[in-house]
């Protein structure tokens, strides 16, 4: 028997939805770069769920939608305030400084940021010897499985124009922090709470793709040069502006991320009823188990997944990620080889 | 009737076995970041037809593999030297001047590069208050139809390996010049004539893909770092390698690019027999047909395509392109209304 | 003997004067970094000259101060309209495209840049596949010796702000350039007919030192940042402080640039008292005389000068650079070797 | 009275010895950037000093210096270990990333690296999806105040030669650690113990210069471009060439060192005498005392200092720092005012 992977959430590739969407329309013919009608239709229907106007834009990954937004929303002696665990301060290869920005991190518990944290960071530089912290970047759920309540992104939000930092959400993972249990904000919500957020496919059944959303006007300008600049821009728009429009056309999108979550959930469960605890709250679709070393060596027979953290000589944390692939007869089944 | 577009060879989402190859292997679980099996699979079966060692990545686009190639093989006080004409000198929102680099161009009337050109260039930067020329950048087709030939492409390779010049070929459009009636050279010949070069998908039938191949060793290392910095690695490998498995597992990718130089010879036959003449030699998929301006309006009504350059008050230069997906009976439609 | 050069402006140390005024005030204890009493001096009477405010920075060179303002005025998808002889399009090692801009040239006689060769730049940069042409970079006096009246710069300036460009002066030479006999403008005028310019003291007397002036307030904010970050940010400001106070507390800025001019006049006359033409037009302390290969020879015994240009099998053009430093009894031996 | 200041070590112009030396050569006529004669004699002069061969360049100030090599040594992707008070992860305004390039920082409690701290680092970053670390950074002294002894730099310099780490050492206070009364090294330990360095001139007794010293030879091709291409190439190079053959044709160099640590140990001697402690073990010419507050408050009368950091709500640590012009009598003075 083949193992079972729960290392990730693009392990497979598309919602089978979005695979036959992208049949159907194709050999229709259509403009280049963005201008094709699938992409009008997949902006409109984005902008209905946001309830307000937006400068949208799709490009195919995570990187390269925090590197667009970053680049082009910071002056070359402006830096950017993450979370010691965010994606950009630990795993882009450096992307954002090599785009000539200094990513100022703060050591977090929960991966989360708040207004003391980014106070320690203001505090600290205060003439032009230091880089001028300009931007907040967040991630929901964060990268070590967190989410965002609404009354902590108003706090935030708040604190930023009180500040004058413009606020940013890497929404890599936005589908599964939108449809936890513990969420209370929509999608409408974030796009006001923010200056701007990208809406994450790849993660939540698309072959590959994100949405970005710019709020704040005096950023949108000329984005699409940036897009083209970064080598981000697809000649054949038509393949990112097809799969998002089947995603928002209907619920897809949330559905996504409620079935990941809801096998989440369900690992949650079987694993707290054998009595084991977590490295962080279970909130979302990673999940960071505390396994003795003998469990996690006979999961790893069936299943696939990282070991995350040593903990002591006889515990491990794990990471379990789920995703909307996630089959439910697998998670039963690593229920069952607990002990 | 809606109208037919000649205007590029990206109208159509991707060949149909292509698109087939992406459902069958859907729900297959594979690793992230191109080691997936696909993808693995897809530089053996390139190797196979280079006859030779490689290194190859595949990224989505073609200014992304332009900017990854020549920012990677460049130190920073390093130049690129390319046609006027060339797609990185012109149509990148300046994407190689955005990683710390100059292009230095020279004025061609074919789109094509000679050592005599190049030489102009080196004769010209002699010192530190000078970017130093390192690379010579060329496009085969060219952005104007043309194609290399052998004996041209071996005195340009010789030339720049006497002169330390690196060699870069954008293959955008290589399935066309590889399979047009001119042409005298193979994959492999490619392979041993240069130092990196690209083979395009995009434009022959894949939804999105270039294959960027490495042959000149001191220049392979870490090469993925590059590609994860600049935002162009997918999560999702296997897009993009069980594309190009399918374009190179049988001979799909020259069977594609024969059609379009077929579907172009058919025109190019159908224009010279009403007597028009061509602004650029019909080489490649890409042809630019003189035409008076009552002609040009009248095919407007049914066809889309560029006015190229007006060449007087009565003729312009019209620029076609034909692709895999291009339709014979459209093109003994747009013959039909020539007059 | 020792032979006497005519290469450069910038042969000798500094005027006497200014040397004098950093020995006089040496063990002054002084503030760091631009903030000390010296500096506030300096830029109090610049202002009034400039009778109007500015935002004034002093930093060591002139690569410096083109990459410093290029780069922190442009975003990153814009580009610097430049001749092709401009001294940033060939003289500095690709040091704004090393910050991410591209530099489009157009080619000129005179070097000189008009409404007319901006707008064929405009023209064809019209969408997001192309850089975004946002500032015009011309030199006063040019890198031929060229200057600009007071209509051409008029002219400039009005169709850059109808076209929403920004207008940078190199002013590297402008002392010579103010002081040249056709000279129409006041550096009074020249504050109000573009968005920044800087003020050149390396090749007028000073040991190291130009003065940025910004008058365009959108862009005046956050400059000390790039100073320092560029690396362009001296610990002893004091230095430049100094030397410009110096400069501007009576005439000697003008004066300099005066004599500069005089010592070219002097040896104009005494070439076309020969018959000898020149390749441009004379008129600031850079000449370019025609002469006989034979000639050229007979002075490099004596002379250190540049030859510039091969006109034809018996002639080539020469540069000859007069400074503050120029002696006139060389002067004088020159013209007398003239045959 | 005027206050005195002991903020930093260039509140005054050059010794007297350097500004004479400029004074004396002012009118000879030479080279320009770099190639003057002066330049070649200091060249000469420091590889006496280091007693072997070595690529010199003298640039204006320590962040170009940082700058220029970091940029130059690295690639893209790589990034550059520093303690998280080193000079270029606090007080560049971010220079470095400017230039693209990552700084992973260690926490230290006295400016040091270690081995093991960068292990550290080494262990985090193991694949593509993180940057490459290629580089250590390293301050002697330190930004507080602490040397190097022979031991600890030979332990680096193998540890990184071991992990094919470069070694870089900042010597913007390379004189007074030589000259300090632990130290074990001398000017040609420092040439044997890592790839490049700088000797610091700016901060010992110039009016401007850094001398950055490349030891390996990999490195040390085109650098004039990259000094060039970041506008720290000087036209009159002999300022530099001037002030740095007089600081080593003899021991001025030394001696202006020597005399900022025994203004320092005075100074430490009667902290010392009066009981006090120092946040940091007096190494150098930069001292960190902590005072009460009202001792604080009364020397603030006369006497200009950083208030560095508060301990409790009694004392604060003061920042201390002598130089090559720091008065005896102003020490003595300082000295009386504690209580």
């Amino acid at each position: 028997m083949e193992t079972y992977s729960f290392k990730n959430d693009y392990s497979e590739g598309a919602h089978p939805q979005i695979l036959q969407a992208l049949v159907d329309h194709n050999l229709q013919q259509e403009s280049g770069y963005g201008y094709d009608s699938f992409t009008t239709t997949a902006k409109e229907l984005i902008q209905q769920k946001l309830q307000r106007e937006a400068d949208i834009h799709f490009v195919v990954g995570g990187t390269q939608a925090n590197l667009l937004v970053i680049s082009s929303f910071l002056r070359p002696h402006q830096s950017v305030i993450a979370a010691d665990s965010g994606h950009i301060a630990v795993h882009e290869t450096g992307a954002i400084e090599a785009t000539g920005h200094k990513v100022n991190t703060v050591v977090t518990t929960d991966g989360k940021l708040t207004p003391a944290l980014i106070q320690t960071v203001l505090d600290s530089h205060n003439d032009e010897h230091m880089v001028q912290p300009k931007m907040v970047y967040i991630s929901n759920s964060t990268e070590v499985g967190s989410i965002y309540l609404r009354q902590e992104l108003e706090d935030l939000y708040t604190f930023c124009q009180k500040n004058h930092l413009l606020l940013f959400i890497d929404g890599a993972r936005l589908s599964s922090a939108l449809t936890a249990k513990k969420n209370d904000v929509t999608l409408a919500d974030i796009a006001n709470l923010c200056d701007a957020f990208y809406i994450g496919g790849t993660k939540n059944g698309l072959l590959l793709g994100e949405a970005i959303v710019i709020l704040n006007k005096d950023y949108a300008t000329d984005f699409k040069y940036f897009i083209k600049q970064k080598g981000a821009m697809l000649a054949k728009g038509r393949v990112l502006g097809i799969q998002f429009t089947e995603l928002f056309k209907a619920d897809l999108f949330f559905d996504l991320g409620q079935h990941a979550n809801t096998m989440a959930e369900r690992l949650t469960n079987g694993l707290q009823a054998k009595g084991y605890s977590f490295l962080t709250d279970p909130s979302s679709n990673q999940l960071f188990p505390i396994l003795p070393h003998a469990v996690i060596e006979r999961l790893a027979h069936d299943f696939d997944f990282f070991v995350w953290q040593k903990i002591d000589e006889q515990y491990s944390a794990i990471r379990l990620v789920t995703s909307w692939a996630t089959a439910e007869e697998k998670v039963n089944a690593f229920i069952e080889q607990l002990f």
